[in-house]
């Protein structure tokens, strides 16, 4: 039998980023507040910020007045087209001796491609860094006032990419995922009646809980709650943007009493925040929580 | 049908914290980088924070030096009573007016117990707020060279409580997540004998690669890659300490193309942080990577 040992994993220390490096840098969900310091300080020192597209203002009004940002959101032709742009913008710019901050939405090692790029890096004789960040995974089901887990509810949670289920191979992956006690998709919108037929033919019940939240953790989020077959017609009438984030199972239920007045500013916040939203649907109580019955 | 939409979270806004008021918070997986900001924030102006006994030296050290620390850790007569004790801490402290932290390892709503803690806030009529924090999850694997999804050889995740396997009902939950292309196991290392037998008698290759990672992102962290069959015998030869997490799944191959001499201080930084590992192991490249051969 062999086994590798590594110890502590190695990192760049000191507050000013080495030049000629790139930072692999997740931005967590969308609330500035929920970026990392680590993060933060390298976004105030780099020279370049190249951002997917669904990275917020908020997060990049953190980067250095000096520092270049390009939206690699608007890059290439195709997907594959994109990532191997990407990944050698990120060579180049290094080689030129910059400090290049790499932000992906969330964290870059959870559906973030993260380590395409860190290999096409290390292919090129790169430095790098990977600077793990606040997921959605669980960070916006938070705010929605839903846990992953509870003592007695959930022990487990399944991750899925919402886009891959009714897609043949792939829905494997969120058949086996469907198992857990918690089931978790991301980029849940595009394909979301795949999704739930998908979670029922693996033996969810059709009425379990379920909740979709779109622009979680920012100013415009917004969460539907519903049953798990009625998910379709809750989002659609809601008329949910992307990116949505989808959990399925019994701690959604807790949702009604985690979210009540004793949660800080609950009532308050609402108008403040969310004046615009009255042609979402009928307010009906303090807590802000709009009721769609058909 | 009936669903309800929720409008974007409330939650406290303004630099100085709400007396009165109860913070969960997520201090992240150790390195103190990888605090949030609004984490950050708070502590430095909270009147009091109660902690895990896991939270590290680092982390503390960024609360203000007027707030008063406790180390719930070692509160109570067993976890119930511990649980209990806590909750009505919290209550107890925001009712006399204080703005209390409390804060978990990683993330509150994932294996964090915090919505036990926020139920009972809501029970007590107490003004609280969720805030996120990087999870292990990810952040632990990253740091260690291995991403949780990469195109084509992952794309759906299954996460557990290590403790659970082997534990009649509960384990069916890990066995369920065992599904998933990844699978992640916390708190794996009382019961790992239990997690591998429920892994391998759930259809898990037996040398499906494996690794298992203790005191991740912190100094003292140190990972031992293996076979899932393996995994045991070479978690005891390295005498690793809890918390270990273990990650499942043939994303762990990726580890020796991630872990090269590209990454940031990759060699230089192994002597100076890691002058006191030499009994671990026989120190064999210059990547800092161990190998243990029976």
């Amino acid at each position: 039998m062999s086994a590798h040992i590594a110890p502590g994993s190695p990192r760049l220390h000191g507050d000013r980023a080495q030049r000629g490096t790139v930072y692999l840098v997740g931005a967590g969900p969308g609330d500035p507040g929920l970026l990392t310091i680590r993060a933060a300080a390298l976004l105030d020192s780099c020279d370049l910020v190249f951002h997917d597209h669904l990275v917020s203002e908020g997060v990049l009004a953190r980067a250095s007045r000096t520092a270049v940002r390009v939206d690699v959101g608007k890059v290439g032709h195709g997907p594959s087209a994109d990532q191997i742009a990407i990944s050698a913008s990120l060579v180049q710019a290094a080689r030129a001796g910059m400090s290049v901050v790499r932000l992906k939405g969330g964290d870059p090692y959870l559906f973030g491609r993260g380590a395409e790029e860190a290999l096409a890096l290390v292919e090129a004789g790169v430095p790098y860094e990977v600077v793990p960040g606040v997921s959605a995974l669980s960070a916006v089901p938070a705010r929605a006032g839903i846990p992953l887990t509870h003592r007695g509810i959930a022990t487990s949670v399944g991750v899925v990419a919402g886009a891959c289920a009714g897609d043949g191979r792939l829905s494997e992956a969120v058949s086996g995922a469907a198992q857990a006690d918690t089931v978790v998709a991301f980029m849940a919108l595009a394909n979301l009646e795949g999704l739930v037929r998908t979670l029922v033919a693996s033996g969810r019940a059709a009425d379990t809980p379920a909740a979709a939240i779109a622009s979680g953790t920012t100013a415009d989020e917004t969460t539907v709650v519903s049953t798990l077959e009625g998910l379709v017609a809750a989002v659609r009438i809601a008329h949910l943007p992307a990116p949505v984030l989808v959990v399925v199972g019994q701690v959604v239920a807790l949702r009604d009493q985690l979210v009540g007045d004793a949660r800080v500013g609950a009532a308050a916040a609402v108008p403040a925040d969310r004046g615009n939203d009255a042609d979402r649907g009928q307010q009906n109580d303090p807590t802000g929580v709009y009721d769609l019955t058909e």
